[in-house]
């Protein structure tokens, strides 16, 4: 039967870093026996189990049945609790070489140590009440951050902020219920329920939660990134600008080896988010056959990008083509290129005058792209510097949940204004029912109610090794 | 200017594991300062420079202007010159985001560590005396290595057997030269010089250096591993043996990300060698135009390969293009196939019986395919456990150093056994003069004597990191 990981914790063990050659790799491992078990694979085992917690030492690790030595390693130890995981916890540092890492696992495998299920250290973290389940999912995206917003976002919530303002809901919330009970209990049939329910104070924490809701496509445009389509006519100068983007963004986004495929290598970043470039086909009145379809599929790539460029040659003025996409995408930055042309036309208002040739009008666009881009975040386009404590959610689970707080605040301040004939207890119990829907939503949100099969299924979308 | 090696040591950061995403990212800094300039990205700096070597600190890595956190890391202290390096160093250890490791190493290089030239913190352990310039190759060759058996060599050498065995070798070397110069400053007359020298420890050193130089051929063929061509007219069950040496080996040669071109993941492993499967083209005779020219190619893969498999289909019986084939690679190991059919033939003497089928004869050829591959690596074909103190080269600098030194060894025996009209003194001054040559190729391997030319071409042939 495979493991799970709600079994009864047993040592395990996996590969942290990358695979590939390199200078180091890690090997992870955690729980009970670890040092056990790892001593007899280490050419110094007093020495191990000897050492306290947060040391290093150094050794061979060696094949636990031979004797053979397999590679000169550093370890790493976390005596539990003061340990990522809770538990007592462990890691090799040795020569990343893949017949290394394969043959060091291979022997701790025969030591006693189960391959880790992916996220099972996370899961563990969790278990042992070193993280909330807000924290864990952050680490994993944290591992996934493929912008500089993304990444603050995702340490934002490592740190516990969003963790700490959920549990002050949390709190309140079960306050308010707690105070709904005992008043049931009394069932004191004066007054309306109104005044029984500090009306104030629901609308305030319906108001922090939809704001957390909403949050999501911030989080989500930091995480996913947003789609620039470049769209004008043929040789408006769409391809300089282009490459222009992607050259002095270069620095930014260095090739990350064994990512060649991963949309970054194409894509650059401003303002703090991700942002994938699309070069449209140049647009043409009339043209027919294979043209025409690639002209189909620009204006395609036009309606369905987050952001879209008009580019219009300075020379030329804006033409029917340039109206048509103008019409299609009302909210496009409008660019008029070319200005160092000699016939270039004066730049109508509204306009953004750019020369790729001089390099002039990069750091308007740049502006303006930074503005439109908090504007889709749903972030106040004044901008300024992020405020350190506002946090953002990027995680669909945590969406939903908060939508479902809101909800039923929603459905307890209904209760509250209704005129409705029912008598007051039963008021309080339909709304009492509401606020413990609201306060559930929330636990399962940091994990303090939720499910065994709910908690497989996040830690499961973990990456191995963490 | 571009830095050097050679400049003044200043503090050095590079990423030590591999680029991706994974739980753990690695980030190593060394020499004078590090800890001071790591401490001004650290949210903890008197925890940080307070620690004892050899110790791990928890913390938040931030951006030592602006102060923004940028994420949770452990930080590993090894203080001077108890570290890698030698020098003062620490390993950053954080989430394993590419955006991350690259605002950590744009952070470090604005605190004022340099980024690492490749081989860099190998070279400082080098100048430092933590290790001479075998150890420090071997290093390199062990990330490099690709199978069991290059990995074992490598260590081997890491832990100094090579070194040590040179060391001695060139000692003696030394004290050989020290007895012929004072010989040479008395003069002595008398006595022919083979008498004046020691013959039979000469020829010793000879034949040991003469042993390792020829170890070279273990070590490439370990490094690199060898070419099996399976051949054989078409249907003699070549791809079914392909596959099947394939599929029983996936366990071992298990899928390295980033190294999908990489020619190990279509490898196998036998005996710890490392062996490229090939499977040919089916040779039959008089066919013509691209057929022809696939079976051309077959006949050129047959004469190159390392070693070849004629497999003969047991029905059938070897036919005129298995003759050819015996007769081009006479040291083929010969395949009886398909024996699991009821019309096989009985097998011949000296071929295998094999049945993919029925899985039976694989064990043999296995330990066939291990004692051919002994033999092309110059070892005994008897085999039983390597020698623990067996150690063999890879590398192409230490096989020509080895071979100077026996040329020049080869050379005082000549001289010795000479019955040349020359006095005593000259032939002692000639056998001194190759003495030192020998001498020198020795402490040149090791790194004793060494230009800075030869050093900054080999450390530049590392991975970054190391």
């Amino acid at each position: 039967m495979p493991r799970s990981y709600l079994d009864a914790p047993r040592p395990i063990a996996a590969l942290a870093t990358p695979g590939g050659r390199s200078a180091l790799a890690v090997i992870r491992t955690s729980g009970p026996g670890t040092f056990e078990l790892l001593a007899s694979c280490f050419s110094r085992p007093s020495a191990l189990l000897e050492a306290p917690g947060l040391s290093l030492v150094h050794g061979f690790f060696m094949d636990g049945r031979t004797g053979e030595r397999i590679d000169e390693v550093l370890v790493a130890l976390f005596r539990a609790p003061k340990s990522p995981t809770g538990e007592d916890q462990a890691e090799v540092s040795c020569h990343g070489s893949p017949v290394i890492v394969r043959r060091i696992l291979s022997c701790l495998h025969v030591a006693g140590f189960a391959p880790a299920l992916p996220g099972e250290f996370s899961f563990r973290a969790f278990t042992q009440g070193k993280s909330d389940l807000v924290e864990a999912e952050a680490v994993a995206e944290l591992v996934d951050a493929r912008s500089e917003g993304a990444r603050g976002e995702a340490l934002r919530r490592l740190e516990g902020r969003l963790s700490r303002r959920l549990g002050e809901a949390r709190k309140a919330l079960l306050d308010l219920l707690a105070e709904a009970e005992v008043r049931l209990d009394y069932a004191e049939e004066d007054g309306s329920p109104s005044e029984l329910f500090p009306r104030g104070k629901l609308a305030a924490l319906r108001a922090e939660l939809a704001t957390l809701a909403a949050s999501w496509r911030t989080g989500r445009l930091y995480a996913e990134g947003a789609m620039l389509a470049l769209a004008g006519r043929t040789n408006a100068g769409k391809s300089s600008l282009f490459n222009l983007l992607l050259r002095e963004d270069r620095a930014l986004v260095s090739p990350e080896p064994g990512t060649t495929r991963d949309w970054i290598e194409a894509g650059v970043e401003i303002g703090g988010f991700p942002l994938r470039l699309v070069d449209t086909a140049g647009l043409r009145a009339g043209p027919e056959g294979i043209e025409a379809r690639g002209i189909e599929r620009s204006r395609a790539l036009v309606s369905e990008a987050d952001l879209v460029c008009c580019l219009v040659d300075s020379s030329l003025g804006p033409g029917a083509e340039d109206e048509e996409l103008l019409a299609l995408r009302p909210d496009a930055l409008r660019i008029w290129t070319k200005t160092d042309l000699p016939d270039s036309l004066p730049c109508p208002r509204g306009w953004i005058p750019l020369s790729t040739e001089e390099g002039r009008g990069l750091e308007a666009l740049h502006e303006a792209l930074a503005t439109a881009l908090k504007g889709l975040a749903g972030r106040p386009p004044e901008g300024g510097p992020p405020d350190r404590d506002e946090v953002a959610i990027a995680n669909l689970r945590q969406k939903e949940l908060l939508e479902r707080a809101v909800e039923a605040l929603d459905a307890v301040l209904g209760v509250l204004d209704a005129s409705s004939p029912a008598g007051v207890g039963e008021l309080l119990d339909a709304a009492a029912l509401e606020l413990r829907v609201a306060a559930e939503a929330l636990g399962e949100l940091t994990g303090e109610i939720v499910s065994a099969e709910v908690l497989e299924t996040i830690f499961a979308g973990f990456c191995l090794g963490k």
